[in-house]
């Protein structure tokens, strides 16, 4: 298995003891998310995934994410939702590892969206913006401008072997982020809302996953790193038809403020840098029990590199 | 991704035009087989595995396996089914691999299987057996002797790094296989037919997968892989009641010859020497595109030394 923690039928039997949601008829371990280990169950009455969490996602932080995800489903979100076991609980302990076994979505991730699916997407992260307004639990974002100077600070003497010239660029780009905006609309904000992270099905998002970033923030901020993970080709130019896209799509159910819009140039810089950092961090210290294989910091470089040439949020396409 | 290759979702659905199989539903790498790169596929009408044939798997034997896998469930055995495309192909290319869409089977594998497990298992090894009888196409098993000589020159020098004495028992051992016996009753073998590689629904067994390292070999090697793969306890120790359920089972529906008997002490040893120089290789080797950890190779030598002191079959529990 190429999960960090194993877990045999066996485990899953014993555990499925304390579930009703039938018998098993099949359990495989999938090679997806970076953080956690996932395994996908079918029973008689339907697709789960177990999840056990590893190092970047805190036991405590659990009943945030998983009341989220209850939250949200209750206010329209298609989102996985945990099970509850016999005891009423949404979290288990499983071979060391806090757990939970939630149900599974259909629908698949695209690795290249096309104008349509940018559309799609905005359109979800408007919806999921006001869906979370009456959320009443918060979390702290930890990968904000305090948790990058930690980054940069570990990452400092060998972020130039990864390509010349990066460790000046990071601290510069750090330096600017004095200026990062702290009093913008805020509420909960998934931050990670990756192609990988919106299953479409026929065209249509058909559910959102992967909450474990998920924090109170501001609105923007989410929209900026839509913008890094959504609108840039392979090449690394940002494509302002699917950033117009994106951002209308998010406007027909949310208008940013003239604040919002404003600040949406250093909110773009700064989601790139976060996403540069915590590649170059997983890039310098590759876990050799990972199945995921570190992705390539530089494609962040040419993002944060774009980005500091923008001047005003109409280079974005709002 | 966890997986040697990646497919994207792009990928496929470009791929599923060539297919009958009705419209994508979700689609996920799965952290499975050593081999190859897996991913499970969902449509509206069923289950597919998704394979991509990587290093050990040759294309040229890809028509020997699919062609196996097809005929053995013509004679009633559960496996996996290639799909052919709208072309009749059974096989393809995909993103530079040989690859094959195949049914998928409901069941899960077993970590530690139980006595009644065991005979389960060895029953269907025996119908295995009799439902190769009339596959007209043959491979050499190029993990018999020969393999096993190339194997142990190539981890010869740091044998002895991961136990002391290890060199010189792979020797040792190595030397007596000149004694093999090469007479012996023959056809198809799974030669794999580990826990991870039967499937069971309900205690009943559902399945079997991965048969690529059919060949054509001493049906009783088949055995004596069983008896190393399901027998041993996690301790080491040879549990008879467990080996004489598997054996008690096969033979009610094959019934060996008294020099497949005679051969079976010899023919374990050999077994545990594959599987112990083939885990030594990859464990002195890892790949660190790997998904699946490198399995401990010192859990063979023990199964080794076992055997070594085995005069007779009755020790197994024949």
């Amino acid at each position: 298995m190429a999960v960090y923690t194993d877990v045999s039928f066996e485990d899953l039997e014993k555990l499925l003891t304390e579930y009703d949601i039938g018998s098993p008829r099949s359990f495989k371990g999938i090679a997806e998310g970076v953080e956690n280990s996932n395994f996908h169950l079918q029973t008689d009455r339907g697709g789960y995934i177990l999840t056990l969490y590893e190092k970047r996602v805190s036991a405590d932080d659990l009943p945030f994410f998983l009341g989220l995800m209850e939250h949200l489903a209750t206010r329209g979100i298609d989102c996985p939702q945990p099970v509850r076991n016999r005891a009423g609980k949404n979290s288990i302990v499983l071979n060391g590892r806090p757990a939970a076994l939630l149900t599974f979505l259909d629908g698949v991730s695209l690795r290249k969206p096309d104008v349509m699916h940018c559309a799609q997407a905005g359109e979800a992260l408007a919806k999921l913006h006001a869906a979370g307004a009456d959320f009443k639990p918060a979390r702290r974002n930890s990968l904000s401008v305090t948790g990058w100077k930690k980054l940069a600070g570990d990452t400092r003497a060998d972020a130039d072997t990864v390509q010349a010239g990066l460790a000046s660029l990071i601290e510069t780009t750090l330096a600017e982020m004095d200026a990062w905006p702290t009093a913008l609309p805020s509420g909960i904000i998934h931050a990670d809302l990756f192609p990988d992270n919106v299953l479409f099905t026929d065209g249509k998002v058909s559910g959102l996953i992967d909450f474990y970033f998920a924090c109170n923030d501001a609105f923007a901020y989410d929209i900026a790193i839509m913008l890094n993970a959504w609108c840039f080709e392979p090449d690394g130019a940002y494509n302002i038809t699917k950033g117009k896209s994106l951002l209308s799509a998010y406007r027909q159910y949310r208008e940013p403020t003239l604040q919002e819009a404003e600040a949406l140039p250093i909110l773009a810089r700064g989601a790139a840098l976060r996403f540069l950092l915590t590649r170059l961090f997983d890039w310098l210290n590759p876990d050799p029990a990972a199945l995921v294989r570190p992705k390539d910091p530089r494609d962040y470089v040419k993002r944060l590199r774009f980005h500091r040439n923008v001047r005003n949020a109409s280079e974005y396409g709002l």
